[in-house]
């Protein structure tokens, strides 16, 4: 690789959804010999991607590297344009990371010190206390334990929570009650919270099933992809009083249409995809990081793997 | 005092709003040569409160040390009843100073990752994202450094927040911008969480100057007494757009009266005085270290200062 890497590198900027003016400057800052493109009018070693402009992958097939700007990449794996044989990276921002766990915690601390109900109660003016747990009292569930999973573990387990948590393959993170069998992992929590890639493997993995394992009185939160959860299912579990709220981020499609039961249900929080979005700040880095990997020919950071799909 | 107390202590629960039977249990299993008594039936040497009943106080006279079942002791402080030279000690539950920092972290993060603005949406089924800040972007600033505030202080820290604090006296906390000038640490502020305890020097703090110093689009934690705040002022400062939100959860006389202006106010989130809740399993082993410093002659913990307030 090292041998048909140029000093001088052709950085294509393709993204529909992403703002260019966060990344442009900061990327030339940091690549002041590259040379940054918003559209392809040099040969292109290197592109940048988060819902690239149709017609934009076709082009792509002599690239060294495509480098998506987010984490999930079930979306450009899905599309027949992709050019096989480029590698593909994750991007693992530290910033979305820290912004993944802030947004687990704001929702697993919503349920446990029960402002859900508080807010019912605050909408009919009325003043009652409900019994306090604490966090010892609690057990949190995380479906995935890579990055964003292990991260979130760390700080709930500074907050007395125990933490208990899935994975595909074994894994082991201290203070935590390690799985791979999902239905243990959903009989142990209180709160269960999905952040797993979606795959395959993981569609629906939020479902009755799932669901009904979960203890009496305790919540749902997804934050990964529509595709993981059953809206039906979730709805017959809070209907019938077995979970007492959901956080949801992500649906399937987006944005979720205003018709759908989900907007007005009295227990569900509704986020508009925006749990933990990429910072340019602290993503721009790890960027550049494998950009000076593959111009020094070293192995790149964050590869997707085709066959599991992340 | 060593003299004065009998190796087996006779001691007095009186609380209107304490539920006896989460104590009692506790107590008899780790004072198992006391008494625990519900009537002062017998000479009492030790009183446990919280809001006693109407004529406890004045028959206390005689004890060694009345031990309050919370942190916050303005309200014995100012009852005429209070007998004076008799210890009064406040109490330092764990439990309550985890669950207090939970309550902060909780709002924090709600107005950090503007859940509040997207509950808003929802209402009306709007999609929109809005810009997210790096909790590096942001300052939390703590009024009241004491067991409650250094504790939050070190979870906000952990969380990659700016952290600002103001007390009295000059202390030091590392990594808190730690200041006794109200204004400035106000001024530096994006959210200002209130955990004082409420003096005649603390009363009204949450005033129309001191809330225009937060910086614009920030929020107001009040989770101390409702006497810190002065409501009109507060909902100027909402209405004016200055502050984009406040989480209130003690009033000015509780519980809030249903014709209260902030229950409805769109930009207000209300609890019913439950932010931190003493728990009995947590609270019980540092009331049996004061019975048995009083046993053995040693220093009573956490004795008001009825000078200063508390």
């Amino acid at each position: 690789m090292n041998a048909t890497i140029a000093a001088r590198v052709n950085i294509l900027f393709a993204s529909e959804t992403e703002n260019a003016e966060d990344w442009i400057p900061l990327l030339e800052r940091s690549l002041p010999r590259d040379r940054i493109l918003l559209r392809p009018e040099a040969p292109i070693d290197v592109a940048l991607v988060a819902t690239p402009p149709p017609g934009t992958l076709e082009n792509l097939r002599g690239v060294k590297l495509i480098q998506s700007l987010w984490m999930g990449v079930e979306k450009l794996l899905a599309d027949p344009a992709l050019p096989k044989g480029v590698p593909l990276a994750r991007l693992v921002d530290p910033g979305m990371v820290a912004a993944m766990s802030e947004t687990v915690l704001a929702h697993v601390l919503d349920w446990h010190r029960q402002h859900y109900a508080y807010r019912a109660q605050q909408h009919e003016r009325r003043w009652h206390r409900h019994r306090q747990y604490l966090a010892a009292d609690r057990t949190v569930g995380l479906l995935g334990l890579g990055e964003l999973g292990s991260d979130a573990a760390r700080k709930l387990l500074a907050l007395g929570f125990n933490v208990a948590g899935w994975s595909r393959r074994p894994k082991a993170i201290e203070g935590v009650k390690c799985s791979t069998d999902l239905r243990s992992v959903a009989s142990m929590s209180d709160a269960l919270v999905c952040l797993l890639p979606l795959t395959s493997q993981t569609k629906d993995v939020l479902n009755a099933s799932v669901l009904g394992k979960i203890k009496k009185g305790g919540c749902v939160i997804n934050l990964a992809r529509g595709g993981h959860l059953v809206d039906g299912e979730l709805i017959a579990a809070l209907d019938s009083g077995h979970l007492a709220h959901a956080y949801l981020d992500v649906f399937e499609p987006e944005p979720l249409p205003a018709d759908n039961a989900l907007w007005r249900h009295p227990k569900v929080t509704l986020t508009p995809h925006a749990a933990a979005l990429t910072d340019a700040r602290t993503a721009v880095p790890r960027i550049v990081e494998n950009i000076e990997r593959l111009r020094s020919g070293r192995p790149l950071l964050n590869v997707v793997d085709v066959e599991r799909g992340y």
